[in-house]
Parts: structure tokens; C-alpha cells; sequence
């Protein structure tokens, strides 16, 4: 369609808007009145609700150059369910509050939806709800809701010394395919899938739960990077944590592109953000399933310790080793 | 304290700004696991969970010069525990997403969350969680969550004809105040009240859940103006209502601030948004307590109808007469 065609976000107003969007917003089980009223209403069998909180600004963090709508709303859902999930809980719905300027274009708005609904159709929750406003930038409010099924919510205290650290899901992907990308070598073959990672992350949902149902005594979802995100066990639990990183999964791919770009894929797998694993300590010997890598210990003391490795500059410096 | 000492958002940093919010905001009953994890857990003892959420944005939904930070936070807390309300449940907490600039000095920040906690604890509510970005200018994500203790949740699309609509909270205020700010008539004495209506709404937050409790087969808040706000009832309900304006709360107050400014305080009423009051309907014949005002009937057909007036240009038209 040539650019004259298209039909704005201001064309259609704010009852049109929302109108579009709900229209491709499937409602699941879970939500037992949808879009339309005052509030939603969802099911909370456990009695308890989980809830998690995001808010996402364009140019801050996504840029609508680099990412297409579908993929800034299935990153936007999914940081947000691999919170709920990080709790051992299922996600069951989200609402959106959704800021944006008059000029964008009703395609961009469909995508974005979109990405919204696949990525919440992967663990069975739905966007129950939602806001609009006109905006300078768009403007991404985004909650999350969970069930916990009767399971205790796994927090980020619950360490002791002795126990296993472990992950779940990528590390260090979204990282690589940023650099791909800054680097202008993001369209080298073979590595689309490290700038996919960046464009729109893959956390292992199902672990969550899983994690829970297996004991675990802390766990959270690596969205600043792992030795940060472990940083924040090991200061709510009051222990130490080491991480071996000879056994970080890296995968050939990060190793190729890490070689492409004179980097190292320890370094984008140790501090690389936005790929939203799943860290998990786990009492001793117990038998993880093979979603799970064993990658260090919980020790007495303080603060993260990267064996063999002295931490770098920059955001490091306020974890001791 | 003089300029050169105010301590800005950026001096303290996420972590830091995210610790000073954290530290002002008690939990209430509701909430078992409060801000400081990947999210908060809350009671949700009817295993049902009433969710809404909205979007503010500087510059569209609120001037820095115009409103104090308390008025702020305690105004998008208004407007969310209203729309919990407004489905007959009682609100249990808030989530909020908040976007700042670096420049915004703590003190602001302070009287912010402090807004927020004293409009929360009004219905018993707390702020049990959030996220906090940089942002060009402030934004507020806030999402309120409510428990329907055994209820059903009150509708837009429940009213029949023959049933009585009323109203509960004030009508024109914020209008009002607006109109007297605009007019640089902000500081007539006596009149500060309806400046301040504009600033903070007061929502009537136990008439909700009493209407619930009263049979209500209808409701919402009136976040956007009454005829307007009625309208969407009688769509979703396929149902015309009749509005008297003779029986419209127009207390001295009002009538004073529109001859001061030649304006219309019926008219205030009927298009003036923000004030958060409930419109409700009832079955015919019910006896309601104080707080509620019978203001107009419902009637077969469609759309809404004031008696005695035709309706304006502007926002009016796709509500027909």
C-alpha cells in the first residue's frame, strides 16, 4: 500500500482504536469478562494473585527502526509473563496501557497486537484489558497476572550455603544480537537467529512452574544480566554465589558471532541482559530436568564470584568478589 | 532548601529511587508479598480478581505547574480504585509503572508516592509494587486490582427499561476548576474547593460495592462526562435513558463559579469529566441511601437523552436525541 493510503492511529480515535485492538484479542479461560468495562474480571483460583509491572518507552527501550511492532509487543508480553513465571506461577492474563503518537499507522498498531496475543497464546493466558492515550513516543504499560496453582511463591531470599545455582532458557543471545546489529553485521548468515533473540526473547516458561514443584528456594528471571540478577540473591538471601563459567551454555552460534565481532560469549553470557532465563538455586543433589544447567554454588558470605575471572568496569563494581 | 541542593532522580538512580518509593509505602492486609521481588503477591480470597489499568501522560492528563506532585499521585489513584469500584469490588492494591525525568527532584518523587499511599489508604488498599524508566516527560502506568467479596460484578450492559439511574459523588466540579484555572480565576476565594475537585478528585469508593450490594444492574464512573458515560451503558445495554436535569446535585458552589465565569453549572454536570462519581442503575423502586441522587430513567430505545435541552456540538453528536 503506498504511504498515502495508510490509515493513522489518529484516524481511527481512541474508541476506534481500542475497537481494532480488541477485536484481535482472543479471551482465554481465565478471563471471565474482558475488555469493555470498567475493569476486567479473572479467575484467581488459588486465591492469591501474582502481579508484575512494566513500563516501556520508546527509544529507551526498543526503537521501532530495529524492531517491528509484532516484535516490540511479543518482547513487551514476554518480559513481563518471565516475571510471573519467575515467581513459579502460571501467567493468566495481562492488561496494556498503550501510549501513541496520532501518526502511527493501523498495520504497526495490528502487529503490535499481535505480538502481544501469540506471545500470551504460549502459556495460555490472554490481554484481558487495556488504555489508550495519545503520546509523543509510544508508551507500553504493561501487568501481568499469575495463578501460583497452590504452590509457595519462589522469591529471591530463600538461599542457604550449600545449594545449587542453575539456569533455564538463553544466555547472553539478546547481547550478541544487539552487538550484531550495532556493529551493522546483523544480516550475517547464520546468526539472524542472535538478532531474533534481541528483537524478541524466548523465556522458558515452563520452567517457572517447574521450578517451584521441584524446591526451588530462590529464583528470578535474568533481564539486566546474570551476575547482576544473581547479585540480587545473593543479597536477599544473605549468601554468596559462584558461578562456574566453563559451564555456561554457549552455544557454536554465540561462540561464531563473538568470534565475528572480537568479543567474548563468557562475557555476553555472564552480563548480558534481556534474554530472560531463568536463574533457580536448588537444595543439593536434587535431579534437575535437562531444561536445567548446573552453572555454580551458594556459599557463605557475600556478593558474586565469577571463577577465574576478575569482574570488569561499569556496572560490575557493586558486586564485591 | 535552595536550588543548588535539591537532589534529583538521576543523583539517586534506579535502585535508589526505587528503595526512597519503596520505603514510604506500607502493605496493607491484601498484600503478601510486597515491592522488591519479580512480583507482588495479593490475597484474592473470592478467587476472582477485578483488574483495570491506565495510562497518564504529562502535558495530556496532568501539568507539573497546574498540580502537585500529591495531587498527581493521589488523582491516578482516584481514577483507578474508581474503576474497581465501579464494578461493585473493593480495590486491594495498586501496581504502578513510573516514567521520570532525571531532573525531577526527590521531594517531588516524595509527595508523589505519597499521594498515591494516602488516596490507597482510603479504601484500604496499598501500592505493592512497580517498575520505574527514564522518561522525557512523567508517565504513570497504574494498575489497580479489587476483590468482589462474593459478588457479582456490576456491568455496563445490565439495564433494562423501567429501571432508575442515580449518582453518588460530585458532578461539573473538576470541570469547574478547570474552567477557573483557564480563566485565571483560580484563587477567588470560596471557590478553592472546586480547584481543588480539579486537582483531586474524591471519589464516593464504599458507594460502589454498596451498590452492588443494593442490586445495581448497571455502572461505571463517570471519568469522561455524564451524558457521554451514560451513553456507553445504554449501548452496551440496548437502552435509551432519560436525564433530568432538574434533579442534577448542583450545590451553591457550582451555580456561584459558573455566574462568575457566565457559564452553565447543568451544563458542568452533564459534560464535566473527572470527578469520578458512580452513575448507576437500579431496579425500579429501590430504596437508596443518602449518597445517591435519582437522576433519570431507563427507557427503550437508544442513546441518551437530556430533558429539556437539545445537545451541543462537539463531543455530542454520536450520542443522539
Amino acid at each position: 500500500m503506498h504511504k498515502g493510503c495508510a490509515i493513522t492511529v489518529g484516524d481511527l480515535g481512541e474508541f476506534g482504536a481500542i475497537q481494532r485492538i480488541s477485536g484481535r484479542l482472543p479471551q482465554g479461560a481465565a478471563v471471565l469478562l474482558g475488555p469493555g468495562d470498567d475493569a476486567a474480571v479473572l479467575r484467581a483460583p488459588d486465591g492469591r494473585v501474582v502481579v508484575s509491572t512494566d513500563l516501556l518507552i520508546e527509544g529507551r527501550h526498543f526503537r521501532r527502526d530495529w524492531s517491528s511492532g509484532y516484535d516490540i509487543g511479543s518482547k513487551a508480553a514476554a518480559q513481563n509473563l518471565a516475571d510471573i513465571v519467575a515467581m513459579g506461577a502460571d501467567p493468566t492474563a495481562l492488561v496494556v496501557g498503550l501510549g501513541l503518537p496520532g501518526d502511527v499507522d493501523t498495520g504497526w498498531l495490528d502487529a503490535l497486537t499481535d505480538g502481544f496475543r501469540d506471545e500470551c497464546d504460549l502459556v495460555g493466558a490472554s490481554v484481558a484489558g487495556g488504555d489508550i492515550a495519545r503520546s509523543d513516543v509510544v508508551v507500553l504499560g504493561v501487568t501481568a497476572l499469575g495463578d501460583l496453582g497452590g504452590r509457595s511463591p519462589v522469591r529471591r531470599g530463600g538461599a542457604a550455603p550449600g545449594q545449587t545455582v542453575a539456569v533455564a532458557g538463553r544466555l547472553g543471545h539478546a547481547a550478541a544480537g544487539l552487538a550484531l546489529l550495532q556493529a551493522g553485521r546483523g544480516a550475517v548468515d547464520g546468526l539472524d537467529e542472535l538478532v531474533g533473540a534481541h528483537r524478541r526473547p524466548r523465556p522458558p516458561y515452563a520452567c517457572g512452574p517447574e521450578a517451584a514443584r521441584l524446591g526451588a528456594t530462590a529464583m528470578l528471571d535474568v533481564s539486566d544480566g546474570l551476575v547482576q540478577d544473581l547479585g540480587h540473591i545473593a543479597d536477599a538471601s544473605g549468601v554468596g554465589i559462584v558461578v562456574d563459567p566453563a559451564a555456561l551454555p554457549i552455544p557454536p552460534l554465540l561462540a561464531r558471532a563473538a568470534g565475528l565481532l572480537g568479543a567474548d560469549p563468557v562475557e555476553w553470557a555472564l552480563t548480558g541482559g534481556e534474554d530472560h532465563a531463568l536463574a533457580a538455586v536448588f537444595p543439593a543433589g536434587v535431579s534437575l530436568p535437562p531444561e536445567w544447567t548446573v552453572i555454580g554454588d551458594v556459599v557463605a558470605g557475600e556478593g558474586v564470584r565469577v571463577r577465574g575471572r576478575t569482574l570488569k568496569e561499569g556496572g560490575w563494581d557493586h558486586f564485591r568478589d
